[in-house]
C-alpha cells in the first residue's frame, strides 16, 4: 500500500487542514494517509485545546487513516527537533511521501534553499551564532544569514521568514540530512497566514486565529465556519478548553514551589532565565501578565512557553540527554485502511508499535504519559493514567 | 518584666486557650505572655484553617502580648522537635515560666516521669527500636515502654497516652536536657479531650471537634459557642477556610509531577512510602480516599500528613539538616506591652529579632516565607510574598 505522512498538531482540525489532506491524497493517489501528532503539549509550547485522543478522532473522521502520537521531547521541541521527530516516524512508518503546506508552494525552492544552506554551513552557523550573541532569535537570525547568501549568491528562493516555510525547510532538512527513502512535498497553503486573525467572510483561517477566536469568545459558534462538520459535532461535547490561562494555578504554585536553582534543571532554562521567571510568577496573577513580565527581544513568546511546558511536566536535561530519535510507534488511532495498513507492513517498520502503553516500558514514553496526566489534572478532569485506559481509536465504518 | 511563655497553634483561638492565658496569667503573675505560635503548616501535618497574622490577632485580641512565629521546620516536626523549637525560642525571648495544658494537671508528675525515663533511657531506647521494628508507632512504643517501667518501679506517674501529656511530656523532656533557667508549669485541661467530638451544652471544646464542626457545616454559628467574641468576629471575614482537602488538586499535582524517586528527597519520606503516596495520588479524586489508601498500622494520620507537608513545601532532607534549632526570634503580632517587653529586654535575647524579613537573609526563614506563598496560592489567594508585606500587627490599646 502507497502510504503519504503529515506532521500535525490539529489544534483543533479546521478546513485548512482538511483541504491539506485531501489535496495531498489528489497529489498522492496514497492508499493511506499517517498523521504523526503532537500529545498534550505542542511545539508553541502551550497546552492543546482538547486532549490528544478528540484530536485524533476529529482527524480520522476527515480523512486521516492512522494518528501516531509525536513523543513530548519531540512535540515541543525547538523546529529542527520537532521536524526530525516528525520525518524519522514517518520513515520508519514506510511512508513514500511527506506532505506539508507552505507558503511557497513548489518543494524546489525548498531542496535549493536546503542545498544552498548546507553548502555554506559553516559560515552560516558562525554568522548565526553571532547575531544569537548580539540577542537576536535563532529563527531571525537563520533568515538574515539566509537573506545575505541568497542575494549573494543572486538566488530565488522561499522566503525563510514565513513560518510554514521554516517549518517545511526544517522537514526538507531532516530528510536530506539522514537520507530518508521517503520524499517531500508541498501543498501551497490558501488564504490564511499562519498567525492572521479569522476573517467573517472564509472558511479558511489559521489554527491561531481559530484557537483566539474560541478562547475569547468561549463558544463554538465562533469558529463554526472555519472547520468541518464533524469537528464541530466532536467538539459539541466540550465544556471548557486547556490553555495556559486556564493552567496558570497549577503552573504558578509550580514555579514557586521551586527554587530558581530547582527550575534550572528543566530543558531549555539557560542564562539565569530561571530567576526571571521566578520573579514574574511572584508579581502576576494571570497569565499575559506573567508572559509580559519575561517577554524580550532574546526570548520570544514561544521559546518561553517551551520552558514553561518543561517546568510543568517536569521535563529535565538529564532527561532530554537520553532522547535522540523516537524509539515507538504510539498508535492513538485508526481507521480499517489504517489498521490494514499496520498489518500489511508493519514486519517492515524501523521501530516497535505501541498500541497499549503498559506492554512497553520506555522512559520516552513514560514522559508522553506524565504529561497527559498533568494535562488532565490541570483541565479539571480527574482521570489519570488515561494512556493506560485508552486503547487506539478505531473508526472502523471509515 | 515577667514573661510567660506558651507554644501555640490557635487553630483556631477558642475557649479552652482563653482559659489557659487567664489562669496562667493567675499562676505565674506574669507582667507578659508570650505565644511562639505555627505558621501556615501544623504539628499534626495540616494546613491552618486561617492564616497566621489571623490567627495571631485572635491571639492578641484575647490577652496573650507577643506572637513569635515557631519556624516550619520545627512546627510541622515530631513532637519532640517541635518542643525544642518551641521551648528554645521561648527560653532565648527570657520566659521565667512556660506554661501548657494537660490531662495529668501536675507539673510534678512530668518531671518524675522525665527522670525515670531519662535514667534508663538506654533500655528505653532499645525497648522502643525494637517494638518500631515490629510495625508499632513511636509514640505507641515510647508509651509501652513507659508503662511497663512505670510498673517495674511501682511509681504512680502521667499517663502518656494522653496527647496532650504527650507533648506536655516533650517540653518538661527538653527544658530539663537543654538546663533551660524556664520553669515549666501545667494546666489542668477541662471537659474536652484532645480528639473528642463537640458537645452543644458546653463552652469548651478541642480544637480537633471545632475544625471538624467548621469544616463540615461550613459556617461559623456551629462553633460560636466554643470561641471568643472577638475570634467569632475575625473569623465573620473568611469566605472559606484551609485544610486538605481544599489543598488536594495542588498537593495531588504536586506528588503526579514527581516520580517516587524525586519524592524520597523530602523529610520524613522513608521505607519506599513514596511508591505508596504516588500510587494513592493516581488513584484517589479526593483527599479522604487519598489518606484511606496509605495508612496503616505503622503510618500513622499524622505521620502521613507531615509528609504530605513537606512535599508540598518542597522541604528536603538535605535542608533539614542544617536546621538544628532556631536561629531567629520573627514577630507576628504584639500590644503595647509586649512591644514594651521587647525595647526593655532585646538586649539579652539570645537570639536577633526580625520584624521585617526583608532584613534577615536566612534559609530557616526563606522556608517559612515559601511555606505562605503555597498556603495562599493554595487557598486560593493571589498574595505572594505576604512575609514582606505585612509588618507585624500591633494591638496598641493592649
Amino acid at each position: 500500500m502507497n502510504a503519504t505522512g503529515v506532521i500535525v498538531e490539529y489544534n483543533p482540525f479546521h478546513n485548512g487542514h482538511l483541504y491539506h489532506i485531501n489535496l495531498t491524497k489528489q497529489k498522492t493517489g496514497a492508499d493511506v494517509v499517517i498523521a504523526v501528532m503532537s500529545g498534550h503539549f505542542l511545539q508553541r509550547g502551550e497546552p492543546a485545546l482538547v486532549d490528544k485522543w478528540q484530536r485524533a478522532t476529529m482527524a480520522l473522521q476527515a480523512g486521516v487513516d492512522l494518528v501516531i502520537e509525536l513523543p513530548y521531547c519531540f512535540a515541543t521541541g525547538h523546529a529542527k527537533d520537532f521536524a526530525f521527530g516528525g520525518v524519522s516516524l514517518l520513515e520508519s512508518l514506510g511512508c513514500q511521501t511527506m506532505s506539508f503546506g507552505s507558503e511557497a508552494g513548489s518543494i524546489e525552492g525548498f531542496k535549493s534553499s536546503y542545498s544552498l544552506l548546507n553548502a555554506h554551513n559553516d559560515e552560516v552557523q558562525l554568522n548565526i551564532h553571532e547575531q544569537i550573541k548580539s540577542g537576536i532569535s535563532y529563527p531571525q537570525a537563520l533568515n538574515n544569514s539566509y537573506k545575505v547568501l541568497s542575494a549573494k549568491y543572486n538566488l530565488d528562493l522561499i522566503d525563510l521568514s514565513q513560518p510554514n516555510n521554516i517549518l517545511g525547510y526544517h522537514y526538507v532538512e531532516q530528510i536530506m540530512t539522514h537520507h530518508f527513502a521517503m520524499q517531500p512535498l508541498t501543498i501551497q497553503r490558501i488564504t490564511a497566514g499562519y498567525h492572521d486573525d479569522v476573517s467573517k467572510n472564509e472558511s479558511i483561517a489559521s489554527a491561531t486565529g481559530i484557537r483566539k477566536e474560541l478562547l475569547q469568545q468561549k463558544q463554538l459558534s465562533a469558529i463554526e465556519q472555519f472547520i468541518p462538520p464533524t469537528s464541530l459535532e466532536s467538539l459539541i461535547t466540550n465544556d471548557s478548553y486547556s490553555s495556559w490561562e486556564t493552567f496558570y494555578p497549577q503552573l504558578r504554585f509550580t514555579i514557586l514551589r521551586s527554587s530558581p536553582a530547582e527550575l534550572r534543571q528543566y530543558v531549555d532554562l539557560t542564562e539565569g532565565i530561571e530567576f526571571l521567571i521566578y520573579k514574574a510568577a511572584q508579581q502576576c496573577n494571570t497569565f499575559p501578565l506573567f508572559m509580559q513580565k519575561i517577554k524580550s527581544k532574546r526570548y520570544t513568546w514561544t521559546r518561553i512557553q517551551r520552558m514553561l511546558c518543561h517546568i510543568f511536566v517536569g521535563y529535565t536535561k538529564e532527561q532530554r540527554e537520553n532522547f535522540t530519535s523516537p524509539r515507538y510507534i504510539r498508535i492513538l488511532g485508526m481507521t480499517s485502511i489504517g489498521q490494514q495498513y499496520i498489518s500489511i507492513h508493519k514486519k517492515d517498520f524501523k521501530l516497535p508499535i505501541v498500541s497499549r502503553v503498559a506492554s512497553f516500558k520506555d522512559s520516552m514514553l513514560e514522559v508522553d504519559i506524565r504529561a497527559t496526566d498533568l494535562y488532565m489534572l490541570a483541565s479539571g478532569h480527574h482521570i489519570i493514567g488515561k494512556d493506560y485506559k485508552t486503547p487506539p481509536i478505531r473508526l472502523l465504518n471509515k
